[in-house]
């Protein structure tokens, strides 16, 4: 049992979800924690095995203490392949991943992985007529907005602060189990005015609703009359959905309750509403963490 | 002379601008391409010179035919080192990052570097009584779209395109020099509409102004009362930002004139306007790569 | 084969979908068609048999010569009784009902009776907590905005407007047998512009997920911490989609092109698309009719 | 002095005006209700004389113990003629009709009637040019949403359930004279906050507008140059009171004040504010009501 | 017959309304014109008869070759002490004012005095519970976007013009006689889009409520309970107003055909539409002018 | 030391800025004010010699005992030779500006005169390709509204009557030295959400931006491919920045905390928060008042 003075957190990602891009980000949104470092390795849009292979070895390299796997498609060949290296490496991993990695929950667990899956973090509408470079960045711009209103991205950073935490104590973590669907984001929310939540459901709700026509557009329809209109319309959707969290948030500004949690220097979670006042460190947070360790 | 199957871009990232969490998107949004390849080492918020140290080697185990480098603060030490390491390579490589880094345009010039400076790409609200992982979620949401809609994303991928392009041919390239300010926005944009255009360039504007602003609450004001309404402030006007691009983008699709310019497998520029059309190779970007090469 | 001067109508309504409030007012929008009456016999919200068996009978004492049986769950016992009795009629019979329709559609085919089903017609949020008469209102007026805007209403009252045409004439009709998803949608849109209708299906696709919502809420959850929040998510969903819907609306008025198909003093069908000028025939509907005559 | 299992509500539409598409369903809106049933006869968008003749009767073979009529114009012939009946019979009933029946008040008290004429429920755009059956649904989503935000439809079902309550007792009910203007809609508002209900008032007047322009599309001006544009003008002042109602609703959602006063089973009213508390029955209305019982 | 180097306009000013602010400034709007020059002399708020008698006679001082006299109620002693001054002086005036100066209509002409009377000019909420300076800047705010964007102050401009070109000319002009109300608007208008020109009547005719409310407001409602709902009211109808021109407007610029015409330098009328192409001189305003000095 | 019945005000306008065209309406929103009488000679658009010349002795005829000069740029000729004067002739002066004057900040107090420079107060896109009329007028009221919203309007008006009280005492006031930046907006605000005062900040911010743009569209570029695209990006942001002001208010009335600060008969500061509530005397104003007196 040693303490870590900094507890090194891999990250490897390939292929792209919504939280993918500013994952690291979330950790240390202020770059001042001295209790952790990151380190990520990615290997852009594709997730081929090869790719994998190439890649994945250069993060080992760095002796992590705690590897997070991000990508889209956890059942096939490369990320599959991730996987089960993670899963015989055994240090302590988590796989974020979005809702099509549901189906593979129970392996998932059987192979000793922490998981995280984003069940409103949806498939782009990946045709080449409707999708280009700016396309494709303001549809991540709208599905980031959305899972920062909503809460899912606190929830990740929480399970990784918790697990740090606990890893820096040379202690062993429980690893995260979640599946992020609605009944979390509501069961969880840090809004204080029940409208504001009942709108960031909805957005999330929607989020989901485009994965679902997404899905069609991309593996279902074959016509280019049929699918443009189709992933058109999904990232209306997601622009929409941008817009309703961002209402959600906005109300709670209006009353200046606005929930912010930042990290300290040394990482603890810090708490906050009123605006103008300073954060304080949030007790009712480090209580849970200490749960998570009893028997 | 050697012509290469794929290009093998290899992408560091230390600290983080607007532009860096979806840049290797962008070079294969479908994830498609044939023709290159990307590899990403990244140290997350954290720009020292050890986290350089340790994680720079690993790009270039990688043997990456072009480097791309993108940090907010080219010229503190952490960076410095990786500009000086790319320079000795030789291996070609591109700077780009925000504003601040303007003022070592020539040096970047002198290291044989290439460059493109987004005057646009603000810093963002740095204080912990503000700046929580979400708060910084949603900034970087907002500054993605108004990059992804006034054509800075563009500018971008075209140039990488070039380079892979020629470099592919077994050439050697000209690196961008590239200062990406409202004259470049306004004279290369891809809107009809010039009230749409308009719009795209007061967006940008705005964040240059909030570059200004947080600048101001960041590193001059001391007093909490005094900087927490500028940070406040600054996220404000990017939300506005976001919003007004959004306002531009929008005119386009009303006349169904919404410029798209996917990447075929192959990696050629396409473009195309009409929604449900496809698009066609984009013969004026081939005319333009080609002009560079000549003498 | 007899010529009708008038074709009589009686509508029958119990329960309320979305639609219904409306429903006959779409047949004559003006007041001023002479080829057709409407007689409506409803018993309110409740759709208990007594309430059928005390109602419909009077419906039948209007001698009409086309019936349209609206109501929200055709399967349950009360509307279960009325189209057993309409099938038992004989007099030309469509029912109008929302996606709970699906399962008993080929039921609905064996008895003879022509069908519209709408698949976007939405529960509501039918919580004491949550519904009192102004919410219940004020959902309805946002679906009925969907359903206005994307197309549902044009497909219904073209479906009636061709019975009565053809039972005018002294001819059998075939009755409809309408799912009307979204597909059917993307397929028969009035819009010119391809951004209106793809945002058009989104607002329809969010009515989609109303239903999966309410349902949820009404049926499933059964504490009132969690199903509260569920029926507000979905009525806030339905403001979105209804504004959605009216931005779709909007983008035809900015080019003039939105479509408008009044009826004639004689109930023919007439189409235009510029603002100023004057209706004409629609043509290209008649021959639609014309074909389903045919052999 | 008998008392009613339950009240039989007979409910005669004639013609179309924004408060009669859903009047049936304010009294019931979640169909739990034991203490009373409703029928309702309807002769469409038609006001003919015949079509009273034909239709009314059957109302009458419901044996009702309150009537409701509602009609547009109760001056001209065909409603005349219901009024005479309804006055005839004996029977409680009271008409809802729109601003044009101010000018028969007197003659509505004479007939032993009771009223509630609603001074903001205005005449539709019906030119032919401009009103197909689309325009109509939208714009009776928009004065629909306006009616009930701003307190028209709360205060329609109260009188109603007041006249339930008494009749249902045995006892006989002072019947309403209520002219719905924007002064009752300000004296007997359910808003908390005063911009809220200043909000509401401004979309009530707007209907008063749009009546009053309509009016004179309708039946002053004879060129299409003419009428056209005012049309126009009025819908787009419908669709702008829809807006400005709602934003009065989102004030009181912002601070978690927005009224609710759903009917339990046995129909009495309740009421409540927070969202996540559940509603508690309406002393203040009951006495109320009690008090018009007295001498 | 003198040609005139510059025409001296001197314009007086007590009280205010909508037009008045800027009422020089739309004469020249560059400040560049060489053909005239404005002088003008105001009394502030004030429009007694002391204020009158000693601020008027410094605009004779002037030597004005045409008078434009901007007040709200033209019948009251001060301004009718300056109308029938000027109607003394037999230099051109031009009585601009709002919709209460209907009524003295004809005795303006029997005072030899042109007049532009703006029925959507509308009395503020001047009530001291509700209006601070704030408040006020915020009403006339709104007002001056309705007035510019409808196209009155298209009117009033064109309106001086042509008498600036006459006077110039040493000829004697025929001074306009305008009722500016919705027809005039909507005949008059340089909307190319008929949804535009519809969302500004709309804009216009909600000034003309605003008038309605606030005279009930401010003279006749005694009680603050019930006055304050009224202006508050009233002035949300003013920032709605506002909000609806601006959204006619854009609908110009988003086919780009908003018309634009700028005074040259010498102050002929010019005229363009789209936004990248210079102002051509305007002959069909020209010809118009002409037109009116024939006999 | 006389006591004055009436403050008579002199203000005298050459060429135009944003508060200058409703300046005396602040001082006497309600026409009521027996405490002060106001007088103003402008020049319209113009700032030559000549027409100051020509027009500023009128304003001396007046007898004023305070002078408020506004002008946009009061180091060229024309405003110059005003400045010039007023210093000679010793009756307290205060000049308000914009940004422009900032340089001659100095040069203002040695000339004895006081001074409120508004830095948020900007150049219009005086180009004629772009600026008409209306054009001009929607800029006027974007950048009113702003004004008025920060609290620009409420320091100056607070100013000038604090100049007015102290004089009509027969005591000499300290003029005022304001330069009217970010800073004192935020820290003067009346605003009680912080996120408001944030928005308002936002908004104020971005006159500055629109200043700087249109400095550079009117005097730097030469070519109309480059100004007009700038004129029209910065009027864009007026109309932003006006509705970042709008969102601003309306957080107030959400929370029915608005600030109001109307004047009394007497002139003295009044202020209210509650809309339904009437206002009371401003102690703390007054107090503020009384120390600027205090050696």
């Amino acid at each position: 049992m040693t303490f870590l003075e900094k507890v090194k957190i891999g990250v490897f990602k390939c292929g792209n979800i919504g939280v993918a891009p500013i994952f690291e980000l979330l950790l240390d949104e202020l770059a001042e924690r001295e209790d952790l470092k990151v380190r990520t390795v990615t290997t852009g849009s594709k997730m081929g095995a090869e790719d994998v292979e190439e890649a994945l070895p250069k993060l080992f390299e760095f002796d992590p203490n705690l590897i997070v796997f991000i990508s889209p498609n956890p059942a096939i060949p490369g990320p599959a392949k991730v996987r089960e290296t993670l899963s015989e490496k055994g240090i302590p991993s988590v796989v974020v991943s979005d809702g099509v990695a549901k189906r593979i929950k129970d392996e998932l667990g059987e192979q000793g992985l922490g998981y995280m899956i984003i069940m409103g973090d949806p498939l782009i509408g990946a045709r080449r007529e409707f999708l280009d470079p700016i396309e494709m960045a303001i549809f991540n711009s709208n599905i980031l907005k959305v899972l920062a209103i909503t809460g899912v991205l606190r929830l990740l950073h929480q399970e990784i602060d918790r697990l740090v935490a606990i890893i820096r104590e040379g202690l062993t973590p429980t690893l995260p189990r979640l599946l992020i669907d609605t009944a979390l984001i509501r069961d969880s929310s840090d809004f204080q005015n029940p409208y504001a939540k009942a709108k960031a459901m909805a957005a999330y709700e929607l989020t989901k609703k485009i994965a679902e026509i997404d899905t069609r557009a991309c593996f279902i329809e074959k016509e280019r009359e049929k699918y443009i209109p189709l992933v058109a319309c999904a990232h209306e959707i997601a622009q929409t959905a941008a817009k309703l969290a961002e209402e959600a948030r906005e109300i709670e500004k209006y009353s200046d309750t606005l929930a912010r949690k930042p990290h300290s220097k040394k990482g603890q979670p810090q708490t906050k509403a009123k605006l103008m006042l300073p954060p304080s460190p949030d007790e009712k947070v480090y209580k849970r963490w200490f749960k998570t360790l009893q028997p």
